[in-house]
């Protein structure tokens, strides 16, 4: 048995960069050595910090929490997408530029990645917080039509910061229970890694995303 | 691919009980349908609530964080050990216990889990809170004399609540980097799911702790 696992989630620590609309993140070490003889941290952030899965009922009233999806949901084979060469700030992904990257891949019940290069940017700075590519919700209908099973990028908010576009990005997929992962971090070489991979999201409070090698079925 | 999951961690929500030395667990909802058109909580708490992981750095100064294990060292075949029957309120699992317990097992590099029927009583309740069956010190001598990899307990003190007992028994397992888990919590049937099983711990900050069935190597 030979596991290998690629953690494709952001480090968090005190006072990392976040989402400039949830409270900051405070994570102090409450204890230490040598005065007290152990270490402890706490935690105080917001839910969609770092890292995270958006379930439909983060949008949609009534949708279906984290909770309600049986952990295998997780689960499941990638499509990892390049789309570094493609996008600059602000670019929407829309119907037409997926079209064109998604050309020749399987996509019915496959977890999609877009990496766009913006989790390599991640510091409080006005072009990370608020200029990001972004799917548009010409792009979020494409996936859903396709039958997608998720979609996750590397950004903290899929559908970027500027409204209605991304309320009705989150619409489109969490209505028809696409779940989203929310900064991701992409780290060298994570797509040939993931080209024979699966995909597993952990439904802990801040998840982990580790890509493991595919196992014969 | 047929990867079947099983969770062992314990649920966390607003108030949920945890170690009394530890600030109280606080998960508000700050926002939600209908009145802001979405769902958002903040989480409070220590790093060491929940279903976690002990790494050396918790008790033994300069010793390793979590960070410092590739993430392949929390990943490995298990022994799931019942003790339900042989412990009650603050029974010790001594040598002699694990010694007739682990009769036939192999243990040399193995994730050992200790199910002592605490985390079925999981409230706050002084009986849970203060009155847990521990891995005492020369339970903790025996396992890492055996070159095991990793202890894992339904409890949230591997060592129970006395002093200096508690401290010793981490200092051996953390002293020797056998890493820990506390608050497992294990459903009907894990036994027989982990006995054929890889089990995963999640580097995140409140690890998840599923059990996944073994591949072919």
């Amino acid at each position: 048995m030979n596991v290998r696992i690629l953690d494709l989630s952001v480090p968090l620590g005190d006072g990392s960069p976040n989402c400039p609309v949830h409270p900051p993140v405070s994570i102090p070490v409450t204890a230490d050595h040598p005065a007290d003889g152990w270490r402890m941290e706490e935690f105080h952030m917001a839910s969609h910090t770092g890292t995270h899965l958006d379930a439909p009922l983060h949008k949609i009233a009534g949708g279906k929490s984290i909770d309600q999806y049986p952990l295998e949901a997780f689960t499941g084979p990638v499509v990892g997408l390049d789309l570094t060469a493609r996008v600059t700030a602000g670019t929407p992904i829309d119907a037409a530029m997926l079209e064109s990257a998604c050309a020749g891949h399987e996509l019915r019940d496959r977890i999609v990645l877009l990496e766009t290069g913006w989790g390599r940017k991640r510091a409080k700075t006005d072009e990370w917080l608020y200029q990001s590519p972004y799917l548009a919700p010409s792009g979020a209908e494409w996936l859903v039509a396709r039958g997608i099973r998720a979609v996750g990028i590397d950004h903290f908010s899929i559908g970027g910061m500027i409204e209605e576009e991304n309320t009705r990005t989150h619409e489109i997929l969490l209505g028809a229970e696409v779940w989203v992962i929310e900064e991701l971090r992409f780290p060298d070489g994570w797509r040939e890694f993931a080209a024979n991979a699966v995909f597993q999201a952990c439904r802990s409070i801040c998840p982990a995303s580790p890509v493991r090698p595919a196992e014969p079925s």
